[in-house]
């Protein structure tokens, strides 16, 4: 492998860095190269951490002239904007999930990346996921026949974890719909294979003290006949990783045992600016950040909740140490190995992109279909109607 | 106790009467005094079993004056008339699910029953289930806040065991809508304790050899403001009794290696003839068929698959052997003692009503609620829209 290593500046070094740093750690296709962020505490670690320059504004980062790609890791509200200056600087761009908060921004970002001749990918998110993108495979050799119904579902603690304030306002972006559907309906759209055509959606918004949406059921309908539901309870008590084995969404094993702790620390917190606080503390240059461990023990794929395709000659359930297929006569486990970099899959779309000029799945116009379908669970369900959707590529 | 037991006739001796059976032998509140089949060889043995008379049709038996009550578990086909005819002849009316097939059977149901001055009670439903009834117990003492999301699922594999071939036409009341729809959706309106407004539906239609629906997808939404999701695959080779523990519909524990048996055995089945002649064998009277055993080991609750009631400070969980409650601070375990006789919650309902006047649950309007709720999933799937309810009675 000759290839040379991609040089990636950071433009945000929250919580999404935190969590994609053991992958650029341990990933030798990556240099962190540079970064920004107006947090000094978390330019001085990353400074002190990789000896590379840091800047207080991506404008500032983006002139480096030695960066292949930016990692836009910065809140919602910035992604569009961001990714723009990135490309104008002629950097590809990595952005987060969502990708942005509105129909033009993606429109915007799309544009920039076309005219500046860079890639726009837009990750992680856990449709990047080794057992999805299996499970997909699976589907198109055709063996198990057309995929007829999927059920997805996620229970979690979601909206209890530390939030920064406009994560709790939806006209800034904040909530499960922008956040956390973006991953389950991106993970629906790619194991249907097929354009969704219209949506029904129901949203939850039934804490008082945290007004923004934690929940929602929705039902998709796909060109091929298919449809899926999809239901995610970010309030939840129950949590559905007791039906993925108790492995968690980082790929993690989890305990049954450890219940509630997110509600209980959330309780010791007074205001909304501690709670900010809270939440910045634990990310990285924050003074309660732990570094990736090591030795990250009995590791499997991240995942995204319990998820079952119904195919004609099978139901295919991807889970975080392999895909369990449920066939016509028998059934059987194709095992995974543990991955030995996490989210390496945003790494291999990124690199194949960059260096063999490979067209991302993720791409601007994939994840723009995801934000269509996220805003329209928050109008059907606001409008009491099916919602059509008119952004969706076709496979 | 010195309440007389319930003389009890029963119009069709197959399936439905085989899975009471062990209830009516097991209550002494209940005495098995007479049937009509059109089987010979059903009528031969329930003459044997019981000593009592047999008829060759509904209006012969419900011309018994020594009965109470007639049991109507012929095909859904004959439910409306049958029950009819039962109550002309001052018979209280426990008639299976569904109700009927269409609203105005329903309605003729609700007004002989009421010009007689009869119960009419609609069951076995899985919403008798005492998993459910303790889950709305618990709801309506408050302590855990409004319900707010309702999740249910299950995966079986419905369309495979052997059918009438009516059971496979819609037209003719077949497919899981009418015949499993009409329990998932019982017992989630009494879970969401509040009448459901609209609905929006998928149902999945996907087997050239079985052509009736097999799946759904659906969404309820509530006057509570409360919305819920039910799914329901029939063609499915995923087993959700993994969810409940291995504990199987009729409380019985489950085996995870008995894999695919349904399948199979319909794949040795030449014709619908055929498979008719192996559903008759299987039944009450039929060549193959098993009395219940009286050892019943593990027995636990019946129930219909994976549930999760969300409310404000728990998620409840009904299982069949008791209900998990996650509650903001802890995990709790309510146990259900293992039911000394199966189903006796629909002799405890018809006892009550016809020895103590006490008005049912499951009465004519209750039942027609779902059977509305039934037919416009027909309907959403259809038009491609949500359906309005207008016939559900208020809390
Ligand atoms: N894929 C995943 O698993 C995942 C997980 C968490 C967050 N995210 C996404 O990452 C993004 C950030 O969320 P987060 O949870 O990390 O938030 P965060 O608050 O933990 O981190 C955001 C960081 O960006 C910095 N920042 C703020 N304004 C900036 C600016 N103008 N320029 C550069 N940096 C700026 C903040 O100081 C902070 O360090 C969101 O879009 C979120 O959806 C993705
Ligand atoms: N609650 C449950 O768990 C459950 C389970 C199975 C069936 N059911 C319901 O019971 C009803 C019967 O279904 P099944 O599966 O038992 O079917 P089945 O074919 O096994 O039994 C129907 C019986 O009715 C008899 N019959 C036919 N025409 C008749 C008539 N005119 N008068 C009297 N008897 C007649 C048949 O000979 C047969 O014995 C259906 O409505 C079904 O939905 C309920």
């Amino acid at each position: 492998m000759s290839i040379a290593p991609l040089r990636l500046g950071v433009a945000g070094l929250g919580r999404a860095f935190s969590l994609m740093l053991p992958t650029f750690l341990g990933d030798a296709r990556i240099v962190l190269a540079a970064a920004c962020d107006p947090r000094e505490a978390a330019r001085g670690q990353f400074a002190r951490d990789f000896g590379a320059p840091v800047h207080g504004d991506i404008e500032a980062l983006a002139a480096d002239p030695s960066l292949d790609a930016i990692y836009v890791a910065s809140p919602h509200q910035f992604h569009a904007r961001h990714a723009e200056i990135a490309a104008a600087h002629g950097k590809h761009v990595l952005v987060e999930k969502p990708m942005a908060l509105a129909m033009d921004e993606c429109d915007r970002m799309i544009a920039a990346c076309e005219r500046a001749g860079v890639h726009l990918i837009v990750g992680h998110c856990h449709s990047f996921d080794t057992p999805y993108l299996k499970t997909r495979e699976l589907i198109a050799s055709g063996e198990f026949g057309k995929v007829r119904m999927i059920h997805a579902l996620n229970y979690t603690d979601y909206l209890y974890r530390p939030r920064r304030p406009e994560e709790l306002v939806t006209a800034e972006g904040g909530g499960a719909i922008f956040s956390q559907a973006a991953h389950q309906v991106d993970i629906v759209r790619l194991l249907a294979g097929s354009p969704p055509t219209r949506l029904r959606a129901a949203v939850g918004n039934w804490d008082p003290r945290r007004v923004t949406e934690g929940a929602y059921s929705a039902m998709l309908w796909f060109e091929s006949g298919a449809y899926a539901s999809l239901s995610y309870n970010g309030y939840a008590h129950f949590d559905s990783d007791e039906w993925t084995g108790w492995i968690g969404e980082m790929g993690n094993r989890k305990s049954p045992d450890d219940y509630g702790a997110a509600r209980r620390k959330l309780a010791a917190v007074a205001s909304p600016e501690e709670e900010a606080r809270a939440k910045a503390a634990g990310t990285y240059g924050g003074s309660a950040y732990k570094p990736p461990a090591d030795d990250d023990e009995a590791r499997a794929y991240q995942h995204f909740g319990p998820i079952i395709v119904s195919c004609d000659h099978a139901d295919l359930r991807p889970l975080p140490d392999g895909i369990a297929i449920h066939a016509d006569d028998e059934k059987r486990w194709v095992p995974l190995e543990r991955p030995a970099v996490p989210r390496h899959e945003v790494i291999d779309e990124l690199v194949a992109a960059v260096r063999q000029g490979q067209p991302p799945r993720h791409d601007g116009r994939w994840a723009r279909a995801t934000l269509e379908i996220c805003l329209a669970m928050l109008q059907s369900s606001k409008d009491g109607q099916d919602i059509p959707l008119a952004h969706q590529p076709s496979w």
